[in-house]
């Protein structure tokens, strides 16, 4: 599947949407076509390139360097750093900026950076005069192989994470691997749990692969990442061109994470996503196989591979906390959280509309659990 | 075209989107159907009614009641009146609340008011937890004609108007023609521009009914304004069921708003949106017919039968200020305003993708003429 298009080369899936698809170009030193990709949109004649403080020093600037050199016009724009920044606040800025510098409807935001600046950058994009093309360059594991591919775009609120946004599918997704290495460790293993998922909701063999070449995935080697962030995204996109809007199907993507959202709100977000949605993981198998649906044993087969991902001590969270935040989830319905359950690894159990209702006793049993081990 | 769809009597048409289609449905009284029409959601368990503080207690609180006397769950909401509140923070304020009150994915926003209303709630529920259902309850000329299809929703930025939002389709559509009894009468004259505007690009015979029936118009006559806004909503749904995202052949709704918008803006948003449009109406089939584009006399009969709608006294308004504004105009390509051109009254010209260039020398003469004219 390689091949050059629009001066990158790389691997490359075709997501499917209902305004056309997008590709998702994955590769080592792929960001030198980036230029010449953005030079062939003829109906784009500007570009703002966003990035946050630290990002954009590393690779932003260079890429709005590159971009000029090759004769587009490009307006660098950057936020302050962090989760705390992914607000409507920031938000309003941005466009505010893009405004100011006279951007119109022929212009393209590039976000470049982690799953904060997709997210923001993505959610300005989606409605700077009601839309205009997004390029998105994820810089970490988990921007590469969960916000690649989805559309999803949002900022944060005072009730919690995401809960303003818009489906905006980019127009291209430009990942190239060897940026992984100015990631931090810490990056990688929360970007990496994600991956596992994908394995565990629809791969066995995918599962296996990642297990083994873990510690090359936490070394960052283009040789296993490149592979590893290709499967993950075709099975993404696989699953999103059948459900774009997350009213079915999709869901089975939230493997993890009614759990590990109320997790990590409960731990005042001192806990990473990627370990959050680990112990969300785990403790949506233990409810699975509370209840019995989920084969016997699958929470330790996952227990003993995601080891290496989880909190290093046992997280100080209340499990009364975690299901305080349970009853905010934004995926319940009728006011109850609903849960996706693996029938075994690498497989979903259909339940209802793929989601299962689940006793308060037993996810409590589960959280008791899994909070005590990890 | 009259049947009953849960529970709704009336005409109906039928708009298509990429995400299915959803129907306006134009009739007297209809409004008592809508309880039905809210309970026949199956996938829907509550509500959030908005209004701002006019409509409110004349309209809102009472649907409000009907609909919890039918047995759903509604949360009434309201903001302050005006164009002054269609804003970033009042969606984010609405959005807090409908937060608040814990308002899940299985909600639906109706939107009850004038275009300020089925703007500033359709951008909320574009946006909430990345989008959820919308029903609009046009109560205004304008937005029963012009905001009902589309899916347009959005707010005011200090740069100009509607520069943040997204396209949000409804899920329906209630215009209920009874309401405009309650519209002020400068309301409805700046209301019915729109619809002039409908016939001045498509249809020749909807231009001279609307002409003949002004009167009746003006008067909020169910008997007139029930088939003059149907064929509106007709006109505009083919058009949008072409081009729903404004790449193209949609542009051709923007006639007399390339310089309308520039001219109200020029006014400090004194001048009303229909009256400035239908200046703008009338300069661009001034600029037309300078550039040979449009049959010559095409303007005097649009002046003829606007006059009715337009400014009682020439506004006081510069040249310069419009041309100024004409600069930062949202639908400009690579930094040049352009223009949607009549062909003669009922058609468009193609253009170049349905818009046209212009040298400013003309635009200049055009909008002297209609400024001093006016």
């Amino acid at each position: 599947m390689t091949e050059g298009v629009g001066g990158l080369e790389g691997a490359r899936v075709d997501v499917r949407t209902s305004r056309g698809a997008y590709t998702v170009y994955v590769g080592r030193g792929i960001l030198s076509g980036l230029p010449g990709l953005l030079g062939s949109y003829l109906d784009v004649h500007r570009f703002a390139l966003v990035s946050d403080e630290n990002v954009g020093p590393i690779h932003g600037e260079r890429l709005a360097e590159a971009c000029r050199e090759a004769g587009l016009d490009v307006t660098y724009l950057t936020f302050p750093v962090g989760e705390a920044s992914k607000t409507r606040e920031s938000w309003s800025i941005l466009t505010d900026k893009m405004l100011d510098a006279g951007l119109g409807r022929d212009s393209c935001v590039i976000a470049v950076g982690g799953g904060v600046t997709t997210d923001l950058a993505g959610f300005v994009a989606a409605t700077y005069l009601r839309g205009i093309p997004l390029v998105q360059v994820p810089t970490t594991y988990l921007a590469m192989i969960d916000a690649s591919v989805g559309g999803k775009t949002g900022v944060d609120v005072h009730a919690g994470k995401n809960l303003v946004g818009a489906f905006h599918a980019p127009r291209a997704v430009v990942a190239d691997t060897e940026v992984l290495s100015t990631l931090p460790r810490v990056e990688r293993r929360q970007g990496l749990v994600e991956a596992f998922k994908h394995g565990a909701i629809l791969d066995e063999e995918h599962f296996g692969a990642l297990s083994s070449d873990l510690p090359r995935l936490l070394e960052a080697d283009p040789d296993v990442s490149g592979p590893a962030i290709l499967r993950s995204v075709q099975l993404k996109a696989e699953v999103v061109g059948q459900d774009e809007f997350e009213s079915g199907y999709r869901q089975i993507l939230n493997f993890g994470h009614t759990i590990g959202h109320a997790i990590e709100a409960a731990s005042g977000y001192t806990l990473g996503h990627g370990q959050s949605v680990a112990l969300g993981m785990l403790a949506e198998a233990d409810v699975g196989e509370r209840v019995g649906v989920t084969e016997a044993g699958t929470r330790d087969r996952l227990a003993s591979v995601l080891a290496e991902l989880l909190p290093s001590g046992p997280p100080s969270i209340r499990d009364a906390a975690v299901l305080q935040h349970l009853g905010t989830d934004k995926k319940m319905r009728a006011g109850r959280a609903r849960y996706v359950l693996l029938r075994t690894l690498g497989e979903v159990d259909p339940g209802e509309a793929w989601t299962h209702e689940v006793p308060d006793r037993v996810v409590r049993e589960a959280l008791e659990r899994v909070l005590s081990e990890a």
